[in-house]
């Protein structure tokens, strides 16, 4: 089935996919059908802005990303930026240029992704606009969320001696991008030949439906910690860490022993013959948190299940460096998504 | 000279593009360098955001459009959807997704546009994300502002025998593209004719500069007039009439002889053959202001300087219709930009 989007027109296509959005956070006043959203957020509250840009051929691969998919990620990453902030997404808006090739039908699926994230994260639809691309599909989110007003958490606040925690485990979305790149000329091949991912459906959740950590800023909202740095881990944990490192005018030591990686990583990577710390360090699109907390936290953030220690700041002079198992150092470098550098 | 973005990288890119911006508004805690950017507003203030997805080759030309104006412009527009909710614009987020095409010289080019423009209205530039893109030039641009909590005026308030008023005049920015088309051929070829625009600068400035209107709405409140509705024109006369009337179930009668329109604009139409009337009702991208007042403004209203009454709002049975000089009435259709129809 297929309708073609000329035949809704942009106000009809906006009316069919925005149907029956309800507005579910008392800071959104007035969604869809404005020239602006209207919110409200009470006086404590600081309100945090994210915003992503997503190209095809750049960001996604739509041979092996399903749409519907792509709309909850897309979500989802934005969410993503907000606890990184130490806060709580509220509204998004969606915008989306669309070719020729696509129907009313792929809107709809991806629609149906956004909705679902949206739905599952408690984060209202306020805004969108759709309008037409020469070529490919381009996604923009922008995302809004709140946050107590001593409580907003930057990259700038890591403190010698500070602990360095992340949430999950890393490196497993890589490795599925590699194992979707893989099999992708399988996907547009023979239709006889399945591609093979038993064993690594892991792999690929991590890749094509990630999550992002509330439960990780709730537990720690719990424990009453507030980390004295934070980011989200998109481009890997190396580059992140140098970005906490210089705005926070501080080194850090990590070990590599403690990085968290899951099986099906590592088996994966023993299969591509492929370094696995340099995926876990590197890889990205992990969206799991790094985080830094005070020693005096130890015993509290230790507790907490799915959070581990990897390291500790330490003066500027030091720099920043993983020390391996067998007690080298070596310095940290971002080869993390870039996608300006790369392509 | 061309330095080509591969030589900064994302990170390096950004960092120079960003170097120097201020933040001037209150309510702009924290701009770029963060996952997020940190907004603080009064709770007496509602929060407007709105946002807009612009794609090379449908929203704009670069064959004519210098970089500098559009990077003007996309903040322009962006800041024209909030003054047409009665607020006032604060902060902007900038993202680009570029092809190998464009080097860093052109993204300054952009972003000096944007600058101007935000420093024109005292706007802060508090977000970003450079990325790239397979072909062309992708700009996503979200604007967030404030307006007093009773203050915000929608669509949907507009009641039956208010007056229906337009700032400025319509039509230029459709006739200063239809003139940028004709001429297009003689920028792309030979160099030893220049494109003729004497006479004409007026419908350029209108296309290429547009100007969001800041005043009108100073000037509204200083007379102490809330607009039952507004809308900023973008997509055409005819067009915003119909959604203000659809979303506030009434109809409405324009007339003709009341339509602003510029001399230029005139001369323009008739050069080129077309039905004056229809350019100023259906051309878009005006970016003027029309709303609604009760007819108990109408003395206020009619002394400002820069306003038009053009009619006014009937029983939504009478539908929308313009009133031509020999009386006759002709029903409003959207036959306004409207990209997803036409490509």
């Amino acid at each position: 089935m297929r309708t073609e989007i000329s035949t809704l027109g942009e106000f009809g296509l906006i009316a069919h996919l925005t149907k029956g959005i309800k507005l579910e956070n008392e800071s959104s006043k007035y969604g869809i059908g404005d020239d602006a959203a209207v919110l409200s957020y009470p006086s404590e509250k600081q309100i945090l802005v994210t915003t992503d840009l997503l190209m095809e051929g750049v960001h996604f691969d739509l041979t092996y990303v399903p749409l519907k998919h792509l709309g909850y990620k897309s979500a989802v990453v934005n969410f993503s930026d907000i606890y990184a902030m130490n806060g709580t997404p509220r509204q998004i808006t969606i915008s989306l240029a669309l070719s020729k090739r696509f129907c009313v039908e792929d809107i709809e699926e991806f629609y149906a992704g956004v909705r679902l994230a949206c739905q599952q994260y408690h984060v209202d639809i306020v805004g969108g606009d759709t309008s037409s691309s020469l070529t490919g599909l381009a996604i923009s989110i922008t995302c809004i969320g709140e946050a107590d007003k001593n409580k907003v958490v930057y990259r700038n606040g890591a403190k010698e001696t500070d602990l360095i925690c992340v949430s999950g485990d890393l490196g497993a979305a890589y490795m599925g991008l590699q194992l979707l790149e893989r099999e992708k000329t399988v996907l547009k091949g023979e239709k006889d030949i399945q591609p093979d991912f038993s064993g690594k459906e892991y792999l690929l959740e991590r890749q094509l439906k990630p999550e992002a950590r509330k439960d990780i800023i709730e537990k720690l909202a719990a424990a009453n910690i507030i980390p004295s740095s934070m980011m989200d881990i998109s481009d890997g944990l190396s580059s992140e860490l140098l970005h906490i490192c210089k705005q926070s005018n501080a080194g850090c030591r990590i070990y590599e022993e403690h990085i968290p990686i899951d099986y099906q990583t590592a088996v994966m990577a023993e299969e591509f013959n492929m370094n696995l710390t340099t995926c876990a360090m590197n890889g990205g699109e992990d969206y799991e948190l790094v985080f830094t907390v005070s020693i005096a936290d130890y015993d509290k953030v230790s507790q907490i299940e799915g959070i581990r220690l990897i390291g500790h700041i330490t003066k500027p002079e030091l720099g920043c460096a993983l020390v391996t198992r067998d007690g080298q150092e070596f310095e940290l470098r971002a080869q993390g998504w870039n996608a300006l550098r790369k392509k």
